[in-house]
């Protein structure tokens, strides 16, 4: 029998908060997969949309709350299937733009249906979402602050 | 500039929540990196001392809802850093058993601190913890019906 002894109530909504992303997360995978793409390339493909054709890496770094190191990792991924495309910055040679293949747009037209994560938020009362992200926004900036990131430089998202 | 043209409520509320939940875990991480051990480590010892010393890696899977092949990669990591032992059930030669070795327990006894989210938590009032978890619920259970999960069958957490 689980013997959790002396679990404090901090971890344990630590615990939650992690299935409770996880799952939806994992509801998002299994709707994106028929259309070919994964739930972190259309986190990618959305902020590529949303920073427009000039993007750069670190911008989508910033964007999601990605490390680079981790973002240039799927970037890559991403061209050798054919969702994006990488080119030279005309004026900078060194910087990288980001930019839509007509694959990616179509992929990511498709994406913006969300039908797994309006399900899921549906079980909420629209009070219910509003409480949610107020106490989520509260301790996403204590972290933010904690892992010594301005909450402020966080782009995205904004409030509800 | 930003355009994030006709973004949901629903998408921006679990893009939030992917936010909080990933940035306390790099906050855990940071804390617990000066005892040797990840975030993901620290969840396994955990499971295994909930669930006691003839656990098995399909328990540990359950226990913190993650994939059995996720599970298998980091237990053959922590067995090589020796921070668990895995030996065959005498009864069930196919069966493996999980158990923490000397070095696993001190890195669980260090683990049990949590400062970090003990600092992130402070940030909401009691009864904002309570209002947190309560919509958390709500959302993981719907999310674990949407990808075919019983969220009776999940042994933790259990309520604040």
């Amino acid at each position: 029998m689980p013997n959790i002894g002396d679990v404090d109530q901090d971890y344990k909504l630590w615990v939650l908060l992690g299935q409770a992303s996880d799952m939806i997360f994992e509801a998002r995978e299994n709707e994106l997969r028929e259309y070919g793409i994964t739930a972190m390339q259309a986190e990618v493909l959305f902020a590529v949309q949303a920073i427009g054709d000039k993007t750069t890496p670190a911008q989508i770094s910033r964007w999601t709350l990605r490390r680079p190191h981790s973002i240039s990792g799927i970037l890559d991924r991403m061209e050798k299937v054919g969702l994006i495309r990488k080119t030279k910055d005309l004026a900078r040679k060194n910087q990288v733009r980001v930019s839509m293949t007509d694959k990616g747009r179509q992929a990511y037209n498709k994406s913006l249906k969300r039908k797994s994560i309006h399900r899921i938020m549906s079980a909420l009362a629209e009070e219910e979402r509003q409480q949610l992200w107020s106490r989520l926004e509260t301790a996403r900036n204590k972290a933010l602050k904690e892992v010594g990131k301005d909450p402020k430089k966080v782009p995205f998202p904004k409030s509800l």
